[in-house]
């Protein structure tokens, strides 16, 4: 068995924290940029149980006048804010190393985003990511999003292989979950501010970071 | 035209702000409720995504007990308290003069929740509300969550009418976004903290609460 590594990306490998900057000084509380990336997903999530589609980035924007709506602040300053560092942001320490020990290992490795194609390869490629990916794909090709199963068997089309080969990488429990329900194995990433109910969920794997995740899929020397 | 009304309940016409003092006293913050309730709508609309269901009552439990570790208090005791206050909750004071206007100049009206149909009846007999209603409808009964059209099509059957003859009235521009790709007609309810983006979403109707709706659609004498 040669599993497919899939990574989901912001939060999972890029950190979102320096987006904290932009929310403080643009409404006031950093924290707001974890409602505002929450209710970005959940308007995704809606949007596709509607059967609509809209791109990631109409709906951060949306998202955005929201947040600036009701904390009060410019929306269009908010947002070009924010859409000019999308692609400056930088992956967490340990994802570029274990990255390249999982590739010299020879693991086919995919990123799954919900980001369209051009911001996900600027971000990749601003992050010095994009070289250990086989394929980059983006939920944009299939106008819905995740964890709706056609995500998942996207990339299974990509590798041709069963989705039991997949192992979803991510930091959030409905790609997890989703992943799971849609038959591949997941591994949850605890990363900082990220949590899963564990009574109801039970992903293949936990762990700390992507190295803690290569510990277990390399074999020990 | 015989125009059936369908209400959203939890935060359309039930004030969910008293819960706010269980968050402040369990975990420190007012207003960490509404980042639960938002975490459980969201956590609703991915398992409706993924294809899979649990209770309203399920997921709320898990959301309080993911806030709980994030923001480091007594899940078990977080939730009793929520589950014991659900009942208790009162509807907004325009609420109950609204729907008899509106139900002597005989528009039909019904109920539609997330919630489960025995949380559902006893909020609506706590808030003595449920004598308005031709039907309560629970999404339970079909195990998929709004905005996924089939939630709609559960009521429009169950009145025997056509879509567009569905008014789908709620504080969640989701709701409305969903009834409206489903074919009705959608009231957008500005209660307060609710906002909706209209870059990107045009309500039927806006207003601010359900005697504005009356004035809209009763006769004027």
């Amino acid at each position: 068995m040669n599993r497919v590594l899939v990574f989901d990306i912001n939060e999972t490998l890029l950190d979102l924290t320096p987006l904290d900057a932009i929310f403080a000084s643009h409404l006031g509380e950093a924290r707001i940029r974890r409602e505002w990336f929450a209710l970005l997903l959940s308007s995704a999530f809606a949007l596709s149980l509607c059967g609509s589609y809209r791109s990631f980035t109409d709906l951060g924007a949306s998202a955005a006048r929201i947040v600036a709506k009701n904390y009060g602040g410019d929306a269009e300053g908010l947002w070009s804010a924010i859409r000019d560092a999308l692609p400056a942001l930088r992956a967490y320490p340990d994802v570029a190393p274990a990255l390249e020990r999982l590739s010299r290992a020879g693991f086919r490795m995919a990123a799954l985003s919900q980001s369209p194609q051009s911001t996900l390869d600027a971000q990749l490629t601003g992050a010095g990511l994009a070289e250990f990916f086989t394929a980059i794909c983006s939920v944009d090709t299939i106008r819905t999003y995740k964890p709706h199963p056609a995500a998942y068997r996207m990339v299974a089309r990509r590798f041709e292989c069963d989705l039991s080969n997949i192992l979803m990488i991510a930091a959030h429990d409905w790609d997890v979950a989703g992943a799971m329900a849609a038959g591949c194995s997941a591994a949850f990433v605890a990363r900082p501010g990220q949590s899963i109910d564990d009574v109801i969920l039970k992903p293949t794997f936990v762990v700390g970071d992507i190295e803690e995740l290569a510990e277990i899929l390399l074999p020990s020397r």
